[in-house]
């Protein structure tokens, strides 16, 4: 680090951390309006069926039902945003188990549950598809009119593929598979609305209450004054809380119908099945190298699996680490009667990154070359693509991570193992495109000397709040605590861009550094009048003006702005755009695995996770980021995917137990190491921190569990069966080949490690 | 009118009208937190006190009771703004029947209640002064150790007074006794607070969210920053919501404690007597004026009755309208143990003008000129006190009000009257300073073209969201219904100087015409360049950007914004002042009574108002708040005075049925005529209209009573027991200047009345 911060990366606390742990933080959940309705979803049974009819006679009898919305009487198109599609609030033909069919409002929950039971819905069954093989055979059933597969396929071409491997010395081949799993955030959806006259409120559980804003706006045909959005605390969405969704909707629908707030409520399941997790994939990589490691082609044939709608891109984001002149990458995204595969943290990255960096660490092997050298050697320098790249600390990642873990050693000591429980390392890289764009914040001067700042943010567990309230006192020369982050409320905060693809420090940052900036100029031209000083002469440090003539003379603020009747306001737009040049988040991720062979239970013993993220603005949460993110990679690799009964298209495992999200003793001490390397454009040198910590967890699982009994895990999540499925198939036996030793299994016999 | 306009000037509804009539709008009492106590205060039971001990446990042990704050707990000091004062929360020393001793936050309200009843409070009981002349006397129980006289006496001296004398040649000498009566606003108070860590947020039923928000950070010492007001609604105050109040502090400190929301409700006995109303008066009078009507000297002695503690002026504003050159003027305030007196409606304007109005009345009869004329020919010109005034339309409201009734054929008509039911005509006139001031306002055009307009301002049932709507939408060139008028948060509205004063369309007014002219010139600047066209060939016309170049060319402006992130923003504070010059709001008023002889009833059977509040921007809620004036006038003249038993200071009429608030019967059609007289500084030409239609109300009717019946009535108010004790004292005989025909008045008779 060159410059030194007063308030900057340094270990700050939340701001808001006792409202959190204390139970006072007000979640949309916590939200009850007087005389409020309760609304419960009728979710379809079948994974793909047309709505015949649907009869609500027998609910609407009920005491305490005041409205049922369905396909047979709304019409309303949700788009989410637009930006992958739109369909109809309740479609008359649904395509997976958990749509919505109707929704009803009663006076309380039990009655709303209940009128939905006595909802009558006729369906005309059609036949389905649950997984990529399927979907794509010839004459498969379709889940759209349109076909299975979309007609935009996601293509990357670079120089000439067919040369590219005419100049391999060795071709690696391979398939590698990633599931569809949730995105598990604690927090369940409500949505609740109220209208007041002509003028709406959701309290929405949203990511980005502007986005959420505009999109209930525009799907409602309401101007954007007219709709209010607020979202003060959020218990975690990671990329399915981006948008509008068709619950917020219904909440506004409803409301408006009977007159009276209506919160929708969604349980555990409906969260699972009913939104989106992240999409499965069907990765096939043929990649061409040279004796030395040089890449010299990669063609990529994937798949998607998009379920039911397209909600999101489908890509795979693996390849880019490595500058290959010739490749041909195509992504075909297919349709399925399944839930929606979408964004889950970081989107396309860990299983893009699965895919490729398995395939490195193959190679790397097959020409042996120590995986950390081969990543030094390839992998990206001064450009990316085309563009130069604003700053790049993957090299000291790779350096810096692997001292710290002990690199070099771990993989001798573990070269030679016998006994039932094995040990491994394994590293893997990954990269984040963190852009800068356009956000908007106001900072406001009160007349005591107190400071606003207005930042459209929600904060859904990334410490966002902290952040922006750092960053501004940073900048204004003011203690944190004088400083009240105001946020969550379209009404009060003005735009940020949604807290999605690790924006917020950006993007927002942005945006507070000039509006503090132009407050800061503001005060000190006030003070010079007032105070009868020469403008150059003064500062503002620790929450105090002061002289710099004088050196221990100081005003207090309010000294200058006492008699102001209101603040000393700055609102600003900014939009910064790193023209012609790349803006990229480094990381690189080490770890030790311990894998029994009698079980196949897998246990991560060890992570250090180094990462250049730029200027760190609060060490404490970017940890905390980082640890997150390795916490849902290393359930991603071990534990987590969505089944779904093949027969009757029903989720399984839509539920925390079934979905065996990772809690606390499956996640050991997580080290975190940030390379602080300032990137020139971003707010006081940052980069970001948000996506980036989850994009190498998995293979680098993966790559260790490879060390440890020498078989490449190449379809996720690596559960039990299948490490002793790898066993059965000669894992951890000699010809594994990072087991030099025989090991014979015995059943009930611990074996011993060796160094 | 010279100007036209598009939007102002019309009749106008509310733009909220209909969540107000539908019972959708949500006022402070509406709201409902989860988790939230209810709060109720013990209060004194005795005039004047001293609170030796305070004993809790009774009402601790009380299942459900969660916090008792009181004097013995508590010393926080409320310092309601420190306009005239501080005092503790809980006194030890309690001055009048009602004030706060304890007050307790439980589970419900009839816990809350039931704990009240079971605190046992010592008193040491005080010698109690309950009337002015009680408390002037020597030797009296003195309610403050000060004194009861408060030692700052109101003074306005000009000339000399006993030379004015000398140059009168007859002197008028009366008294006039005006009585406390309650604001009696249809919204009762409560006060809601929560904690969110170490954020503050009170929902209040307050006149002015900012200097709510002021008082509250500044009594509990907290930044303004952590301190957010909301009031959305507004049931009414008329000057007595218009600071942070003492039930605001509890509910803040209480929740602090409880770690809860707490909710402070008042009933109406409390809203009667812990508050306040206005003052009563004692008026002394001696005028000195010349044969033409000249008045050549005033000498004014005036006793106001401040109840415990000073919150307000005290003073009479009767005398400016008239400039005579030699004045002494003094008004002592008083202090009694009895209810605060303090700000209502034109705070020392009814009563003030009560007095002068009928003196002037009497002065122009005993010299034998018509009322009308002699206003028209001795009331201010064009100068005010020193100062230029900046319009004078009192002339205008003078002729057009009295042809507009028909003054002289109705004082010709009930010149000869008999019978037991008599009519008479009275009129008088008022004024109000109507300042401009510091305020601030934010307009913000969305990306969509529609518009929210950020202001202070609660809207006290003055309609001020409407006004504030249409003079954003006349400055814009957009419709109203474009408009989303965003107001009564703290954390999202940016300072106005609360509702009161008649300040809202003066100040915040002038703010949004500043900002709405900025967004207008950023929208063109924009469209030039976004439609390629010449700058000065464009302009905004009905919420479309139009070509002057080409007419009939337009575009949306969503062409031009549609691509922006956030809103165009101007947020900004003003501070116009009329230096040098005096801005006067003008009112005569024209009324005609029945007068029963037999019963004493008085009746208001017509009304004319005829105001020069400069442009109107909505004829509607104009008109809506002249009417509202007069009405209280009414019931200010004819029926409320609270009284307290003489013996015990317990008030007696602390409650709508016992103040006898006017309500739809005892009003007749009130007719208002606006004098449309262009102000040069303020709004678009607008003064002001809140305050002013209640002044000359009184007085008008007391000179009414006087055509009628012959009796000055010089002690409001004027129930039929005054008029029955006038009427045995030879009112409506001979002998009454205006009644020359003997009338016989025989019980059960009903008279004749002669044109």
């Amino acid at each position: 680090m060159a410059r030194t911060f007063d308030k900057l990366n340094k270990t700050t606390p939340r701001i808001d951390a006792v409202e959190r742990v204390t139970g006072q933080a007000q979640y949309t959940e916590d939200i009850y309006l007087p005389g409020m309705l309760f609304a419960r979803i009728l979710r379809s049974p079948l994974p793909h069926a047309r709505v015949r009819s649907v009869d609500t006679s027998a609910a609407e009898a009920l005491p305490g039902v005041r409205a049922i919305l369905h396909s047979k009487n709304t019409d309303v198109v949700w788009s989410g945003g637009d930006q992958y599609g739109r369909r109809r609030l309740f479609a008359e033909e649904v395509r997976f188990v958990g749509e919505a069919v109707a929704v009803v409002a009663a006076v309380d929950r039990h009655t709303a549950e209940e009128a939905v039971r006595l909802i009558r819905v006729e369906y005309e069954e059609l036949p389905a598809v649950l997984t990529i093989e399927d979907a794509v055979k010839e004459g498969a059933p379709k889940v759209h009119a349109e076909g299975n597969v979309d007609k935009q396929v996601l293509r990357a071409d670079a120089g000439n593929i067919e040369e590219g491997f005419r100049q391999s010395d060795h071709v690696f081949e391979a398939d590698f598979i990633s599931k569809h799993h949730n995105n598990a955030q604690l927090e369940r959806r409500v949505s609740l609305a109220r209208w007041d006259g002509g003028q709406l409120t959701v309290w929405a559980s949203t990511q980005g209450i502007h986005n959420c804003r505009r999109d209930i706006a525009q799907d409602l045909k309401l101007p954007l004054s007219r709709v209010r959005v607020i979202c003060q605390f959020m218990g975690g969405g990671f990329g399915n809380k981006n948008q509008g969704y068709d619950f917020d909707l219904m909440a506004a629908l409803l409301a408006r119908e009977t007159r009276r707030p209506v919160r929708v409520e969604m349980n555990r399941h409906e969260d699972f099945v009913a939104v989106h997790g992240r999409w499965a994939t069907q990765q096939h990589y043929r990649i061409g190298y040279k004796n030395d490691g040089t890449i010299t082609a990669i063609h990529l044939k994937a798949h998607s699996n998009m379920g039911a709608y397209l909600r999101s891109s489908g890509g795979l984001n693996g390849l880019p680490l490595y500058p290959v002149p010739n490749i041909k990458s195509e992504i075909y995204r297919v349709h399925t009667n399944t839930s929606c595969g979408a964004n889950y943290r970081a989107p396309a990255g860990p299983q893009g990154a699965f895919g490729m960096e398995s395939a490195v660490d193959e190679i790397a092997e097959r020409i042996g070359m120590d995986p950390v050298e081969f990543r030094l050697k390839h992998t990206v320098k001064d450009r990316w693509n085309r563009l130069p790249l604003t700053s790049n600390g993957l090299p000291d990642c790779l350096r810096q991570g692997a001292e710290a873990f002990g690199w070099t050693e771990k993989r001798r000591q573990y070269a030679q193992q016998s006994g039932p429980v094995r040990r491994g390392v394994g590293m893997a890289i990954g990269y984040w495109n963190s852009s800068l764009g356009p956000s908007s914040a106001e900072v406001q001067l009160l007349p005591d000397g107190s400071v606003k700042v207005l930042v459209g943010v929600t904060d859904i567990g990334t410490g966002a709040k902290t952040t922006m309230g750092l960053i501004a006192a940073e900048t204004l020369g003011v203690p944190l605590e004088s400083i009240a982050v105001v946020y969550g409320d379209t009404d009060i905060a003005p735009y940020s861009p949604g807290e999605s693809g690790s924006r917020t420090t950006g993007y927002t940052g942005m945006a507070v550094i000039e509006a503090a900036q132009n407050v800061r100029k503001q005060l000190l031209d006030a003070a010079a009048e007032r105070l009868q000083q020469r403008r150059e002469d003064l500062d503002v440090r620790d929450g105090k003006i002061v002289s710099k003539a004088e050196p221990g003379k100081t005003w207090n603020i309010a000294e200058v702005t006492g008699r102001n009747v209101d603040a000393l306001v700055a609102s600003v737009t900014t939009n910064p755009q790193e023209t012609g040049k790349a803006r990229i988040d480094f990381a690189a991720h080490f770890t030790e695995v311990e894998v029994n062979l009698e079980t196949g239970k897998v246990r991560v013993m060890r992570y250090v996770a180094a990462h250049d993220s730029g200027t760190v603005i609060n060490r404490l949460t970017a940890a905390s980021q980082v640890k997150g993110g390795i916490a849902q990679g290393i359930s991603m690799a071990l534990r987590e995917e969505m089944i779904w009964n093949r027969r009757t298209g029903i989720p399984l495992t839509d539920h925390y137990h079934g979905a065996k999200v990772a809690i606390h003793p499956e996640i050991p001490d997580l080290e975190v190491l940030f390379i602080e390397n300032e990137d020139p454009l971003g707010p006081y040198g940052a980069k970001s921190v948000g996506e980036i910590p989850i994009v190498p967890s998995v293979a680098a699982i993966a790559n260790a569990i490879y060390h440890a009994i020498g078989a490449r895990m190449r379809e996720l999540p690596i559960t039990p069966d299948k490490v002793l499925m790898a066993v059965r198939n000669g894992a951890g036996k000699p010809g594994g080949q990072n087991v030099s030793q025989v090991a014979v299994l015995r059943q009930g016999v611990g074996g011993q490690e060796q160094g």
